[in-house]
């Protein structure tokens, strides 16, 4: 299936089915209100919205479907209990770190200097983002200034059901209910003073956007195996392209590795987002899915970093097709403006089309 | 008002109106389903709230009318977008650095032995927690094993409704609906590798309980100044006196400083939780609200920590009286358990009394 949350007059959006071929879209009224509701009660829903899926592949018309445009589409989980956001792909912690330590003023003795510890080979980085306000795939991502340098990080998220505490690994596949793109937007100059404090990101990690539309993993078909998405992560800044990794490759700590260090003290409530982080390749020549990232190969190669972060008017587009082609996700295509027209979270209602 | 959230066969419970001698309380059905709901539409939702805390307060009789029993409640918010935990009184950070130094094998160039920066005496220390299962005042911590070196943290923490992005300190108050304790339970011996890797803290800072109702700030008359809460935090360990400094003492960042500093780069939604970090005063007589501390004070005094973290079946009380000796928020009464009987969150529904 393909699920979506259509902007509405609350806060959550009215959940969506998504025809495979994006053509056609309806609204679930009568199955759950909102994305979260369905999950929050899964195994009613769940065939239900399979049932809403498959006539919606037929092609059918009549008057409750609607073509979707994903401008009118908030974030499939507008807002959610749990945002947690990992380093599943050492090879972009080792970039990131190496970056910092040259960009952001680091030096020997200087802790963000190291290099990767064996407790980090063993053990994922993983971080509590904040889950209140997510971004839509096509919402402008609203900055205060260019000074912060504004990156984007293309990823994959999961999002989970109820997950008991201590679960096992070959257990924990069994809670992803949903699959999604991810643009993880990062100030990068924020980033070094609050990882000096230990206490995790308050102010660098910014807004976060998703794909218009999550999927369950039987949308995948063998690019899924349970553990890790097979298929390149597409990214774009301003036409160009940034890299295609994929994302089955090199993830050194898999989603299932993933969830059980999530829950290994707590269990995680039904809606959890739970992202790789930034997907990265070992082969450069794949390309990468974050500014930070590119200016670390610029520096390996050449000693000097020249991609600049973003500015304002600069356009990401972050995609993932399958191997026919397709788009899995619909694209993420997000504009970096100035602050000013979305300061609050409080956005005006769409039609429906 | 005092707001709290009954339990029933839903995940985020039925937003109840209790009167403010606890005596009463009703279920606010006719005005909004949950706490959150009402937050999401405070400025319809309050007056009519107001209503019906006033009639509780004149003793009305009635089938609509119960006596709560905080067992059967509910954190008020079940389970919140966004709960971000500050060190707003410095004196604690500075204590719980020094327990960790000598306790978690801090040496000397070690990054966690640090004295106080200057930058954390300008700059609130500020983590994202997890906000997706909050526990009720009166249920049980669930715990694998006491060797994680089980704490409380008694905090105050205050709701917020939307934020804009970049708030002014002198606009900040004005978006605090709520104010409520809390009691953030912290394994103390997996908090120094987590704050050595920078990331924040995913599997130290486990459960998150809150006081059976929340209030609003003119529920605290004189002693809410718009900024801080001058009353006493007690708290008792086993029915020993633990602690009872004064939560408006030496408060080095208050609320709206630390709402500047949640909002600097990205707006907040209603209904986010925001902590005070533990209540904890320069005088040692005043006693302290985490046993990391109690250690921290024996070391300082004697040079050995003799208080022992808690134990399965120990019996912590948070609770907070206004000057006449009436509990504000009710108090919170937890036992320490082995997990077991509470490994997932979906909970058994419980009668409306």
């Amino acid at each position: 299936m393909k699920l979506g949350s259509l902007k509405n007059d609350t806060r959550d959006g009215a959940l969506c089915v998504v025809a495979r071929d994006f053509k056609i879209a309806t609204i679930a009224y009568d199955i759950a209100p909102t994305l979260q509701a369905a999950l929050d009660d899964w195994d009613y829903c769940a065939p239900r919205l399979q049932d809403l899926y498959d006539a919606a592949n037929r092609g059918p018309e009549g008057s409750r479907w609607f073509e979707p445009d994903f401008a009118t589409f908030h974030a499939p989980l507008p807002r959610a209990y749990q945002w947690l956001d990992a380093s599943g792909y050492l090879v972009h912690a080792e970039r990131a770190r190496r970056a910092r330590g040259a960009d952001g003023g680091g030096k020997e003795g200087d802790p963000r200097f190291h290099e990767i510890s064996k407790e980090l080979r063993e053990e994922p980085l993983m971080y509590q983002g904040d889950s209140d306000a997510f971004l839509g795939a096509r919402d402008p991502i609203p900055v205060e200034s260019e000074d912060a340098g504004i990156d984007l990080e293309g990823e994959i998220a999961v999002i989970l059901d109820d997950v008991p505490m201590g679960v096992k690994r070959e257990k924990a596949a069994e809670h992803i209910r949903l699959l999604m793109l991810v643009n993880d937007v990062t100030l990068r100059n924020l980033v070094p003073a609050e990882l000096a404090k230990g206490f995790g990101f308050v102010q660098s990690k910014t807004w976060t956007a998703f794909s218009p539309v999550a999927v369950t993993p039987d949308e995948l078909g063998a690019a899924w195996d349970g553990r890790k998405l097979h298929l390149p992560l597409v990214v774009h800044v301003n036409g160009a392209l940034l890299g295609q990794p994929n994302a089955g490759a090199d993830m050194t700590f898999d989603f299932p590795r993933l969830i059980v260090h999530a829950a290994k003290t707590r269990p995680l409530g039904a809606g959890t987002i739970l992202g790789s982080g930034t997907v990265s390749n070992k082969d450069p020549k794949a390309g990468i899915c974050c500014i930070a990232e590119k200016r670390a190969l610029e520096m390996i190669a050449g000693g000097q970093a020249t991609t600049p972060f973003l500015k304002f008017g600069d356009r990401i587009e972050i995609e993932m097709r399958d191997a026919e082609g397709h788009s899995v996700f619909g694209a993420i295509e997000q504009e970096v403006v100035r602050i000013g027209h979305r300061a609050t979270l409080v956005e005006p209602a769409a039609d429906a089309g």
